[in-house]
Order: structure tokens, then sequence, then C-alpha cells
């Protein structure tokens, strides 16, 4: 199923006249206090997130999955799905592929399905939490960590086959995320399991082109429930350092213990020009992969507050690579990824509501309450007129979880694709 | 100081324009959707929050305390503080009195007072976590669980005195927060612990007269930090139950775990027609008793969403004490709780604009998407124009802090009361 | 293969003299002050843990599962694992099922094979949280507390079934764990999911045997990350309260929110006559189900010693049902379940050791570093000496593991049913 | 008060022959199972662990403090605090000074009152985070990272004037905890508040002597509520970076978010050679600051596990600072501080008894099992009789509470000092 710019114009018809006119009273208010609107539309509309491959379908719990009807069984699939959203949303032009479940068999027909979508390749992520069938060497006590040779040389290799994999699609970042660690004290000693997982970065860092980025995620805890080789933000960063320019540190919304301030930890990076990627997901208990913006809206701005800070005054940050990462247990994949790209350009617009210049006064003046107005001020502004505005710009849906429902793209879906399809991956 | 009514209209001159504008525009929004909007503006202008008399003096932490100017130093001044911003935002028409910090020496004066401001007293709260000079019996170990019958004695006695101070006032209910509890393992005898307070709850609402509410607080940890006595809702339900009709649970926003679903707490206590009362602020951490909305907006949304349908839908709930519990480290503590009272109003009339129907229905559905929909639709209206129009109904600002800074309101009161005022208690 | 007490006689040879010196050097100490050894060996020996027959296998979480050599793939495979784990600890005497992961197809055999080991058939527990092959329904949504009359009935229905089968095999209670709730604000209504779920209790509980308990869990979240149904001890035992007298609420360890203080809960329920059941395992971050007594082995004292304290002095309070509930994921699953029983025994020894008088004595004069002392004596106390002499009693094995690994069990297990099986259930 | 060795040695002499029994029943033991018990007596000895100059007195929170008798009430008679606890234990053969509240008014005097103890003078520690009597600037709204440069200077000099004072007395360190952060979003820059920070802080390292460590605190929250300049050992790293070779980080029990594996932070900081003090306490909430030992002893272990490999593998690491950094609000201070060094003690025997060949071999077996059992093997021995050995080697009580307890120690304080004396300091 493809969505032509047609079928949206035509949706977009009925809710027209009700977003034009919320729109200018919401531009004309705007431009009063001195805001230039259209900047901001552009900024909006420059903002495009990855949509990782495994996202398409539904995903589960240690507890059991439950599936749902017409999910891609094929990377031509999965790209298809990145195409309907990105053809509603207009910001969903990226696609992160995950190796070994989405490789392509034929890389220039996938690349021309691809650019006919509007679509790039964004980061690639390699995968050594499973074991693969017929594999020699078993990711059972580690991977890049592993205190055995072997295995850490079969999980070298397959970063580099991944980045290999990327190179032909025109992806310019690998993406690391490691399960290592341990489930008991004792199990691991971390001095030695931090530097092999070093030297085996090292390796990997060899085999990265001159203009890709090796980004390098950390988690606190799970799938090991004792310890993680690269725990928190400060181990990330440590291993970047070892591996030299091209190595940055990235932050997935839930891979924090409770109650973190992940705000300042996203501008500390920034000021050190380390921040590399981003994965956006919410949770209200651990690694939760709930729909963005579904539970901390405000936290979701405050960081994007950084980040908008960060893009203007960090030069020595490089671009971000941004991916949802999210879980969908009880939604239709697509709709809850059109409900996080949602959030994610609410916050972001949000974010550039905020008067940096009376704040850096306020702040100055250690003007407590004046500094909250003014965040309070940007996040109490209902932004959905300019987010719709953004899309209309380029052919996207006004409401793109409602046109997509009035274009009955799931009933087109499972029609095509049948209810038993299973996605690959989780 | 006393702020005039004509001194609030005449600060809202210049921006009534622009608040008429937005006004309408959102009404005429709201409206079309099939809202009724003048029964959210009456909602909004019923609904008062009781300002607790240690919250107009500056706060502090075991680390030391930093002062601020104009502080009231007498309960006249603390009620004078209330006064203004109740004139400022029509929401605060209701004063908690704290015992023994705040005893009047003139019953009738001090009603006369409060009755010119147009502000009643609400629940009075008893103070057994501290020692009072020439007292005889400490209550280091704890208060009402202790296990000397003299220290229980006394601590029965102060609630009581508490209850006929309270009555001589108007007050209606008696607020119990306990910080009993132990700082070792092994410290207390849980069960012990347990029936004493319990022992000692039951003598207390003996002295209840009929037409009062008993609400017990409960609060996980500090000061007490290895167990307290009343660690959660269950067992303030239990104990409530223990006492009688008249003994009903209170919620403090910070009195939780990390990530508790506070919200179902709230529910599941309205059913059972047990939720007596409500204390606002907000945390990161702990009970950190910061500006309400500050932190977390969309969870105060969410509770009020539940507060919303059981005064709907549970008369076997009684009417609610609403209460801001704050401390104000680094603001002004009136621009603090014009902050609290802000945010409160907004979650509240967000929490009006949550479409029951449809929500009953989407949930019926499973349709966890719309259902979704649904609350965040709610949450991303900019209330703030409703808000205005219900403080303007009766006399109050469009925007209280503008107005209050506008009006030099903090200078007037150093004026009158110097510099070096402390407020007592903490 | 089946251990015979020839098998562990024989092991035992090599470490029995080192046993007697320990053992009667601990046994003088202890009874020149004061204890009574033989008393506490019988307790000891009395102190019986079921397994679940799901624990046998390699468990596994989201991101895949590695498995792990010579698992049993029928009941009678499971049953025999668990005559292995009780001649070694002399601990295991009961077997807990899980329907419909092992329904038994002859009743009468499978109980003659667990009497000849000398296993009991402890609580059953139903499974709603999975659909089954060809169900009519789906728990997607959830399952007691559906929205679904359908749902609901199927749910209660499956309960029925699983007394049904208990009850032909001598069980005497079900254990009823939902993984109801919803995973986004909205999705439920908290007060109607809360009456569904207690009308499908009491349901079910019409369907209970007279000399039979219910015993339900309670946990805070995952599967569902939002809210849980039944998300505190405080909901189980308002819902255990709504079905009568033969209705529990049963703790495990793991379901907790953060710095939870589970020891209390316990105490406060054995006040009340209400602690059915106990499911032990360890956690340092969620319900990560590791080892008993892995991580925080001193907080399973502290609980120990409230269940010794309730065991004791709390008649009101019924026989507990006691269960492991860990997960095995990089253990070889009865090395695990052998630490774990150790790990039980341990706690329950020094939570004897507490010499009760001497604390309640503290206690009253406030001698908080003296109770500290009495407890941490306890604890400080090496009682391996006293757990191998209550094994050694009735026939079981000085150091378990030592005798499974010198016994080669699993070596003999991978024999019989090979590399490849694969346990049913998670 | 002075307790002579004459008075300890007539104490000891009733429990002698009974410590004598069970070290000789545990030493054979030990060396049969290979271990040098002389060796582990031997570094028992030489661990030493300063004593805050503030912990001498009663401590509280912000909800009061109840104070305690016998209170110190000049520098000196803390330094006889520390002296008594010194000789009991033999292991507090050090105080760490808290300035301004403990600046000696005659340096050579105070110097030949902790000589003639055995006393040296450990770390000394800054206070920016009170405002003193007759300060020019506050830091209300932080020191170090003021945006202020007027307060920065102060900071800075008080910082300076804090070394000197060190220096005359023979410490060798400066440890700065910094309160500096924000309780709301938008009060701080993050950026502008840790370059200012690091600013400050290479003002302060330049007048730093040659022989000196600065030791930077982190702690993620309290007395500010919503971000600390320093939130987590990867900020304090990157400023001690940032300054130089004599910068390290300095770990604090109790300074981490829920659920924190601080045994991983001190292994990596020690591979690093950038671990440069520890200060002790214990906590299940925040940061509790509770007797060393009493809530997760386990924990405390698996720390000293880290610290025992690094102080044997790590010779990039430099000697550590100790210290105990508690809160006293229900106990006698002394007590309090016995059992915390009791804690302590055992905590490193129990370190020392790992048996390191065998964990690496097991680790690099993947052998889950037998890495837990070596480590649980130590913990679960019983290492009281060392400790008092290695007491008793150099005039030490047996039972050091004991003692104190005996030898009426607080009693005769409270003789000499009086019962209303209150340490200055918190």
């Amino acid at each position: 199923m493809k969505l032509t710019k047609q079928h949206i114009e035509d949706d977009n018809k009925k809710s027209l006249s009700s977003q034009n006119n919320s729109y200018n009273f919401l531009a004309n208010s705007l431009t009063s206090q001195g805001y230039n609107v259209d900047t901001i539309i552009s900024k909006l509309s420059e903002f495009q997130v990855a949509i990782p491959s495994w996202a398409l379908g539904a995903g589960g719990t240690r507890f059991g999955r439950f599936s749902f009807y017409g999910e891609p069984s094929t990377l031509e699939q999965k790209i298809d799905d990145v195409g309907i959203l990105h053809s509603l949303t207009q910001t969903a032009g990226a696609v992160s592929l995950h190796i070994p479940w989405d490789i392509p068999s034929d890389y220039r027909a996938i690349k021309q399905q691809a650019d006919s979508l509007n679509i790039k390749f964004d980061s690639v992520n390699s995968n050594t939490f499973q074991d693969q069938k017929n594999a020699e060497e078993s990711y059972k006590y580690g991977s890049l960590s592993n205190t055995s040779k072997a295995v850490r040389d079969q999980a070298i290799q397959h970063n580099i086959d991944v980045i290999n994999i990327g190179n032909q699609l025109g992806s310019k970042s690998l993406t690391v995320w490691l399960a290592d660690g341990s489930c008991f004290p004792g199990q691991n000693n971390f001095q030695t399991a931090f530097q092999n997982t070093q030297n085996s970065l090292q390796e990997i860092y060899k085999g990265l082109p001159d203009d890709w980025k090796m980004l390098i995620e950390y988690k606190p805890y799970e799938p090991n429930f004792y310890s993680t080789v690269i725990q928190d933000w400060g181990v990330s960063l440590m291993l970047a350092n070892g591996c030299g320019d091209k190595a940055f540190t990235l932050v997935d919304l839930g891979h924090h213990l409770p109650n973190s301030n992940i705000e300042q930890i996203v501008a500390i990076l920034q000021l050190k020009g380390k921040l590399g990627g981003f994965h956006f997901n919410d949770s209200k208990y651990g690694d939760d992969d709930l729909t963005v913006g579904s539970i901390k809206p405000y936290a979701l701005f405050l960081i994007f507050n950084e980040l908008v800070y960060g893009m203007e005054n960090n030069p020595q940050n490089p671009d971000l690579a941004w991916m949802i990462d999210a879980s969908h247990n009880v939604k239709d994949p697509l709709e809850d990824l059109i409900q996080s790209l949602e959030a994610i350009q609410e916050a972001y617009a949000k974010a550039l509501l905020v008067d940096q210049d009376a704040l850096r006064t306020a702040q100055l003046e250690n003007d407590v309450v004046k500094c909250q107005e003014i965040l309070q001020g940007a996040f109490r502004t209902d932004v959905r007129p300019l987010l719709a505005a953004a899309r209309l710009k380029t052919g996207g849906a006004i409401n793109p979880l409602q046109s997509y429902r009035n274009l009955a793209v799931r009933e087109a879906l499972i029609k095509e694709r049948g209810k038993n399809t299973v996605a690959t991956g989780l």
C-alpha cells in the first residue's frame, strides 16, 4: 500500500479551514510577542526522526507477546510502512536498520524503494545480545566484553559486517548497544570487562569509514540485572574518548536509573562535543519503551530545551542521529509511531518558543520564578497548529492519526499481507 | 498591606483586550466542540485551595536556610499574606493553621480579619514531630506510636487541643501527619507501633465533633529513614477504618516511593469513599516540596482527571480538603504560591476538558490510541485564558504574578515588616 | 536420574568430620548463650519450600533466551528434578504447578511419583497473562479485569479448572497473579478495572473448596508499564477482604517499588491475619527474579525476622505457602535453586537466633543501638553448620551444591534427556 | 575524659578467654583453607578511618533535631571524643575537620593533643553551602558555580583558607562538596554552571600544595531538588581531569540514585587511577546518613571487594582518604560511630577472605554459580574474632561498644560537660 499526496490532500480538506483559523490566531499572537514563526516552521520541517526497522511490528515482554494484524514480514514491507508514516507526518524521513534482522538481499532495489519514498538510511544497529542460528560462539556471557577472545572476535566482526552493510545503503553511523554485563555479584571482573570492551570497540573503530560516527549506548540494567558494562553516560564517554574523535555517546531516554536528570547529561555532553545520538521513548518504571511523550511530556520538553540550546550554542557538537526506540504491545505500531512523532515535534516546537535571551537574563538575576515562567510559558502554548502547518507545507496530513484511520491504512495492509504475518526481530 | 480590587482592576487594564481576544477564540473553539464553557468557568471559580500558615515564610533543608525579606512574623500577618494571594488569584480562600506555631491569641479578632479577606479556616494540623519548649515528654522516639503511655497521652491531648482551637475558628477537620517510625532495623516492633497508633487515633477520634473529619497522612520515609508507622495509603486506610466513618486518608503528592502511580491510589480511595484530603506540591526525588506543577505537570493532570471523575461519580466520597504543602527555599514564598495555585487551576481546567463519554467508549473498545488522544488533547489545550476569565469574574488578576510584581507587593511588605523578620515554624 | 540416600551419604563422607567439628563448636557456643539448638534444628528441618514447575528450565528476558542442556520436557521429568533437589537439600518437599503448562495426563501416576520422592503438591497457579492456542478470547487487554464479560468468564473458568486440577493432586490453595493493567494513561478506568477484578475473584472464590485458600499477588508494574490493577498489598488486601476468610495476600519479594520496606508489610499483614503466602527471589532493580539472597541477604533476614515473629505471635494468621519464584538465565536451574534454598534456610536460621525477649526490652528502653546489635549479632553468626546438621538428620547433603557437582547430576540428565530439550512455559 | 589502656585491658578480661577460643577455632579453620591469618590481622590493624569533626554531636533533619547529652562544644572536646573512639576501636586514628565550624585557635596545642591520642589530621572540608555570619556574599544561589564572580571569588578564597588551615595541621587533602545546583527547571544554565565550577576549582587547585590532593564529591540531589552541578561520578571525574593529576573523585555511599551499582563505579575509577576518597554511611532511601552497614551490609562488602582488588591491582590509584559521614539522630554519636567502625572493619575483613585466584578462574570459566559461592562464602564467615584480635594487638577493646558502656564513658562526659552543650555545625 502506498499513500499518495492526493489521498492526504483530500482527507485534509475537512479540517483545513479550522487549521487555518487556529494557525492564524497563534501565528499572530506569537508574531506580536516577537517570534519569527516562519523560522520555527522551517526548523520543524527539517527535523527528521529515524524509524527503526524492528518497530513496525508488535513488541512483547518476557511474559509473552500479542501479535498484530498486517505486520510487515519483509524489509521491503517495513520500508513501505516507514513510507506511510513519512507521507502522513513528513517527519519520518529515515529508517534505521537492525542487523541481522534486516539484511537487504538486493541493495540497489532497496535503495531505490527508499529513495522513491524520500527515506534515508540512518544509523545501522548491530546485535550481539542474541545468538543467531549456526553461530559458532554464544553471547550468553557477553559479546565485546567476553573473557573469550573468540567470542569477542565474532562480535567485532559482526559490527564490521554491519558497517559494510550500512555503507552500501548510505548510512553514516554505527550504533552499538551492548547487553553485556552480569546477573550476579562476582560473575564479572568489572575492570577486565571494561578493558575488553574498550579494546573491542577500538577494533571496530578501525573499520569505521572516515565520514562515519560510532554511537555508544549506555544502560544501567536489563537484560542483565546486577551490572552492565556500560552502565551510564560516564562509562560510554570514557569508551568513546578511548576510541577517537568519531566516537560519541548515544542517549536513550529509557536507559537511566529512577529520577535521573537526563537534560543535564545532554547539556554536558554537548558542551564537550560528545553527544552523538538520541533514542526517543517514554517510561514510568524502567526501560518501558512506551510511546514518546505519553508519560512525562514536560521532561521531554526540558530535554529538547537543552538540545535546542546545544544546536545553537555548541558548534563543537555534531548533528545528532535521532531515532524512536519504542515497543508496541497494545497499540497498532504505526499509530503508536505517529503519536511518538507528534510528541517529538511538539516538544521541539515548544523548546523553540523558549526565549533564550530572557532566560539568560533571569538566570543572571537569580529570578527563579521568572525562569520557570519562561519555560512554562513556552510549554503551556498549544503548538498543534504549528505542527500541522509544518506538515502541510510539504504535503503531510493536518492530523496524521485521523487521516491514517480515515484512509483505512491498516485495513489495506491486512488485506495485502494477511493476519498472521510476524515481523522479524523482537 | 492590603490589595484592593481597584489596584488589581487597574493593573488588569493593560492586558484586558488581549485576554478577551484569547478567551473568545478559545471559548468559541471549545463551544464548537460541545463544551459548556460557562460551567467550566464556574467550577474553576468555586475551586479553593487552603494555604498553610507555615508556607508564608522561607523554607529550608537540613543543610541550612536562606531567609527572605518581609516575612510575616505574626499570625495576623500570615493571614494578611493569604489575603493578598486570594485577592490576586481568587482561589486561595482558606488558611490551614499549624499548631502550636499559630495559636490565635484573640479568636474573635482573627476570625474577623479572615472574614474581611473572604478567607475560611480549613483543616487544622497538629505537630508531634518536634519537642516544644517545656514539654514534659519528648517525641524523639515517636508520638502516637510511642511505647510510653505518657508520651502517647501527651500527643493525644495535643491533638484534642488542636481540635478545640480549630473549632473556635470554624475548621471542620483535623489533619494528622506522624513522623513516627524508626531509623534502624529492630528499633521498632512494627505490630506494636501500629497498634499504639491505632489506639491513640481512636482516642483522638472520640474528641472529634460530629461534623468534623479526621484526615490521616501517610509517608514512606523522612524524617525517619528505615520505616514510618504509616508508610502508605494501605496503612492509613486501615487506621481510618479502625477509627470510624469520619476518618479518611489524606494524600500528599510528595509522600510516595519512586514511580508510584498516585492517580490510581486516588481513584481507589474515592471508590471506597475514603479520600479525605489532598496536599499539593511537586518533586523529582523525594518529598522535595517544590512548586506545584514545576516538575511533572502531566502527572498532576492525570491525578486531577481521577479527582474530577470521583467528584462526578463517587457520591460516597466526601468533599475534599485541598491544601498546598510546599517549601520555598529560593523563591519569594508568595510568588511560589501564586505559581502553585496557577498550576492547580490549570490541571483542574484541563481535567474538566476530558470528554468522559468518549473516553469510556474508547476504553470499552480497547482503543488505547484513542484513549491517549483524548487525555492528551485536553492536556495540550492552552487553558490560561479560561483561568484568567474565572479570576476576572470575581475581581482577580488576569496575570496574578505580573500584578504582584507590578503592584510591588513584596517591597511594600518589606517596608512594613523589615528585612529580618522570621516566620514561625519550619 | 534418581539420587539415592547412598549416593549422598557416600559423598558426605569427605566433609563429615569437618562439619561435625564446626557444628560442635557452634552448638556449644550457642548453647552457652542460652539457645536450644535442637529446637532450631527441628524448625529448620520442618521448613519446606515449594519449587514451581516452570523453574526447572532456563528463563529468559524480552531480549532473548539462552537455553540449557538437559532441561526437563515433561511434568514427570520436572518432578524428578524436584526430587533431586529435595534429596540433596531436604527442604524442597513440594512442587507448585503452573497451569496450563503442566497439566497431568495421569493424575494417579503423577501423585505416586511425587509420593515416592516425598514431594507434596503445593499451591496451584493459574495463567491468564498469555493466550493459549485456540483460546476463544484474548487476554491482550486484561483477564479478570477485562471490560468484556466473555473474557472475564473465560478467565474465571480457567481458575476454576485450575482448582479442580489441584484438588486431584492434594493442593490446598490457588495462587492468582494478574498481569492485568494498562500501558498508557487513560487506557483503563481504574475503578471499573478494580470492580471487575473484585467480581471475578468472588466468582472464583465460590468455587474454592472449604479447606482451600485463595492467594492474591500484587505487583506494581510489568508486563504493564503504566498501571496494574493490583498494584500493591493494599489493593490485594481489599480484594481478599472482599472475597472472604479464605482469601489472603501473597507477597512476592520482587513485586515492589524501589526502596519499599517489605518487612513492615509482612508484619502488618500477619497482625491482621491476612498473609497467605510468600514468593522468594532477589532483585536489584525490579522484578529481576534473581537467586534468593544473592543481592540483599540482610533484607531477607529482616523479613524472616518478621515472619518468625508472626509465626510465634500471630495465631490469627494461617500457615504460609512458601515458594521460590526466580528465573535462571545464566545458571544451571538446579544449581540456582540449591543456592536459593540455602539462602532461605540461612535467613530463617539467623532469624531464629534473634533474642526476642532482649529485643523487646531494648525497644521499650529506646536503646536503638542495642536493638541493632541484637539483630546484627544474629545475622553475623555463621549458621552454615546448623543448616548442614539439619540436612544430615534426614539424609541430605552436607554441601548440596558440591554433591550435585560431585555426583555429576547434570551430566546424567543430559545423557538421559539430550541437549535440545526445552521446558514448557517461560 | 580519657580512656587509658588499663581501663580497656581490665574490661577485656571477662571476655578474653571466649575471644581466644573463637579466634583459635576460626584461625585454624582459615589456615587450613590456605589463608594467612597474620597478614589479614595486620591489614585490619593498619586500616584507619577518619572521624569528621561534626559527627561527634547529634544530627537532625529539616523537621527538627533532638539533642544529646554531653556533646563536645569545643574542637578540643571533639578531638577527645575521637581519642575515646580510637582507644576502644584502634581504627579511628584520624580526624577530618570541617571549616569554618572547627577552626583551631591554637594550632600547636591542638596538634599536641591529637598526637598524644595518636590521631592524625586527615582531609579538611570546606563549607560553601551555608552563609556565615557577616559574610559579604550569599551562597543561596550557588558558590563555585554562581553566576556572580564576587560570590565565586569568596568561595574560592574560602577553600584556599581551608587548605592553609589544614596545612598547619598536617592534612594532605581538601575535600570539596558542593551543594550547588538548582531547585527548578530553568533556574540554572547547566553549561555555564559547569564551566564556572570548572574554573573555580582550577583556581583552588592552583593553591594546592604539591603533596596535596583535591577530592571532589558528587551528589544527585539535596539540598537542591532539581539538579546539582556535580550530579554523578562522571561530572566529578571530568572536573578532576580538568584540574590535574592531584584532583580525584570522592565517593560518598549515600550520594547515588536508587539502585546504583556503586561497586562498579569504584572499580572503574580505580582502573583509571582517579578514586581519591570514600565517605561511609548507609541508607535505604536517599542520603539518609545512617550507621555504616545498618541497612545493606552485603552491598558494603561488594564495594570493599572492589576496593581490596584495586588496592592490590591498581598501583595507578593513590591511597584513599577514608571517612565516616553519618548523622546520629536517635543514637549516642559515639556508639553510632563504634558501630560504623565495626561494620567497616567487618566488610574489609570479609573482602580480604575472597579468594581472588579462584574467583578469576571461575569468571574465566563463566561458572557464575561458583563466583557467587566464593563471594558468599567469604561474606558468610563470622569474622568478629578476627576484628577483636586485630584490636587486641594494639590495646583496643575486644568488644568496643560493650566496653564503652561498661566504662560509663557517656556518663563521665555528661558529668564533665553538662547536659545542654551543643556541638557546632549541623
